[in-house]
């Protein structure tokens, strides 16, 4: 298991996480726990931030908040001078509820509700990426209705094969998402938007998918991107003054992945954008980038209770913990792969192959295959690596379980940032009809 | 799409549930919008019921309520004297929270901890379904603390191929769950329940998969326990009681399933025990059944607003819905395919093909691919049929969206029995550590 940011065995063999023991954590907060390496967020916002004041200066890292959306996330993130993104009302309320600066917030989607641009308007956010001829209409209409121009870019699609997970491949032609360059599409949203009165098009936006290694990737979309700027100044004398290329940057899960540095993606985008302007003779748009992964996935680590084990001879041996598919679904939907140690047995050497259960009434609930473990038994802790991303976010109450607590770990001190969900929390907006109520309390 | 239950489609040419107008439904509750028919729910408990008092009188039917566990769904199983199979501390609270006799729960899962175990011994629930060794120890340990007796069935692995989703396949030796026939641990763990002084074992327990249209594979499984009862009889001399069978009936989701009517499996099954016990000359046990999907699965409707409508000549209609994987994973998860209908279009002919997108930032947030329907314009409402099972139960805030409302429709009447999320509910469980508070004040 690779240890990630500030990761290390203490002189107890056991886990340490932000300088806090992950056998301490789990007495302080229970488990499943989510953990998260404040150091190493910060670490990692700031190696988008400081990449780009290195390469390309006129640049704004925002943060995907549908990654990992909570308000002291947003605070963070706020803290480290970045931008937000954020994807639904939902997200938008967290951002606001935290203090997040409105005019930071970048709006994607697409299908935001008439509702979700009421109050993004409301709240004055900084972008909205309008995805479809629709939403430029419904927006134009909303902006008029409150008598104010609302800052848009454009969602494209590059047609760009990513070679990633079919699922998080957003950048083809046949995408639920954006206007393609290809079929002409992009440019008639273009034009639209520049005949809008109430809608101020400053730029365009993609987005070619998530967990991708292969950096030409990036300098194609750049390439793209910047060859389609070139075609609306021809085609419409716009000049695009912002260009968003996105997220995607992927990280380390296995051994099998292969991330670059935040700082080799900025300088490949910077050089790619840079040397479509001169070509072309445009000038240099401000850069914005996406990163929601890559900021926060290897930052997070889940802790759970071994359970039952169950050896069956010549077959497998299951070790059940006290989590599963609700708080990390990636397996069962990507068929996703994890490392994990036990953090009360770091230093003991690994002795047998065993498969990780959850705990949730369904086959498919394995958390990983096949992994060498020093000797489980119940009461061990199962320190799952690189879960900040898409775990909490995608956390489910399936078989009704209550969320895992969320702590950001650093200095040697863990603070709550998100609480457990309690037994209470889960019927909370169970309504029984009164016809019932007379019923079963005879029953009962 | 087949119209289920009470479906009919009214003069106003919308689709009706349980006497009431989709777009009245919509109106009043908002979208999404989970819609259960009440009149089928209760027709589909009465089947299970009433066939088993035709077939084989002395019988359990106990509803699995992870497929839809809400406390009006609790009473509305003990208004039809039905059982409860709950799996989890969770599932139990709601259960107990709605007033469900306690005694009539069946206590599941592959990895219960202490503490749930703990508190189903204080509520005293009727049965757990053990699934281990550990879990064997642990539960009788518990139940001397308390100086009771817990009693319980042995959930067994009996080996049956039932030709279903990998996932959800779950009586073959290499599983998770129960402790296999076919290499001697099933004997074995039924031995060491004998042998211990604070449990009680009542008889055996499996469950051989889900969404099973093959009946044969329940008749293999009931002569494949029964076979299994006569050895434990020859070893041990322990006659068990009672026989329970699992769930796994299939439903309609699509015209390529093919369900069998709950009469025919409750005949199939008592037919398959009663020749088995004649053969092995043992007494009639209790027959209990364990169904979910198959009582909830076809009353669900979830209703939304169409959204943003994008057409890619040549290559496909994009027709986006205000919810998607966070109110149905089942797509992203098992290529689960469903049917659906725009609820105010009912009786105009199909005349595209269109792909039902969600409002997930996520490719793979697809609800629906290539289904046929009238014109589809922003406003219409979409109906997905047979979503009562595993939606609401399985449902995310994934990209922090709300979960839809819950609402029982019978008689022409809507009753509300889970409300909407709020933004307020997203974030009732976040911290924001004092020493972030000021810094953000300052930013905002």
């Amino acid at each position: 298991m690779k240890l990630h940011g500030t990761m290390r065995i203490n002189q107890a063999g056991h886990l340490e996480i932000g300088g806090c023991d992950a056998m301490e954590l789990v007495r302080q907060f229970g488990t499943p726990l989510y953990v998260m390496d404040e150091t190493l967020l910060r670490d990692n916002c700031r190696a988008y931030v400081e990449s780009f004041q290195k390469h390309y200066p006129d640049a704004e890292v925002i943060y995907a908040s549908k990654v990992f959306s909570t308000m002291a996330m947003c605070r963070l993130v706020a803290e480290e001078d970045m931008g937000l993104d954020v994807v639904s009302g939902g997200e938008l309320y967290t951002a606001l509820a935290s203090g997040f600066p409105a005019g930071r917030i970048y709006f994607h989607g697409n299908n935001k509700t008439p509702e979700e641009l009421e109050m993004a308007l409301e709240a004055r956010v900084g972008r909205y990426v309008v995805d479809n001829y629709g939403e430029l209409e419904l927006l134009n209409e909303l902006a008029r209705q409150r008598r104010t121009k609302a800052k848009i870019l454009i969602r494209v699609s590059p047609g760009i094969d990513a070679h990633t997970h079919h699922y998080i491949k957003t950048g083809m032609i046949d995408s639920k998402f954006g206007l393609a360059i290809a079929n002409g599409q992009a440019m008639m949203g273009v034009e639209k938007a520049l005949g809008m009165k109430n809608l101020e098009i400053k730029g365009i936006h993609c987005h070619i998918g998530s967990q991708i290694f292969d950096l030409d990737s990036f300098k194609e979309a750049a390439a793209t991107m910047m060859a389609f700027v070139r075609d609306i100044r021809a085609q419409t004398g716009f000049v695009c003054e912002e260009l968003n290329l996105g997220g995607g940057l992927g990280i380390h899960y296995t051994e099998d992945d292969a991330p670059r540095p935040a700082g080799d993606l900025v300088a490949v985008i910077a050089a790619a954008v840079r040397a479509a302007a001169a070509d072309y003779g445009l000038p240099l748009p401000k850069i914005i980038v996406e990163p929601g992964r890559s900021i926060v996935g290897e930052a997070g680590v889940t802790l759970y209770t071994v359970g039952s084990v169950k050896d069956i001879p010549g077959i497998r041996k299951y070790v059940a913990v006290d989590g599963g598919m609700t708080d990390n679904p990636r397996p069962a939907l990507y068929q996703a792969k994890y490392e994990a140690a036990l953090a009360n047995k770091m230093n003991l050497p690994a002795e047998e192959t065993v498969s990780i259960a959850g705990k949730c009434c369904e086959s498919g609930d394995m958390l990983i295959w096949d992994l060498e473990l020093p000797p489980a038994v119940t009461g061990d802790i199962l320190a799952v690596t690189s879960t900040g991303a898409y775990n909490y976010a995608m956390a489910s109450n399936y078989n009704r379980n209550p969320r895992p607590a969320v702590v950001f770990a650093s200095g040697g001190k863990a603070e709550l940032v998100v609480r457990r969900e309690s037994y209470e929390d889960l019927v909370r907006n169970d309504v029984v009809p009164e016809r019932m109520q007379s019923k079963v309390a005879c029953l009962a």
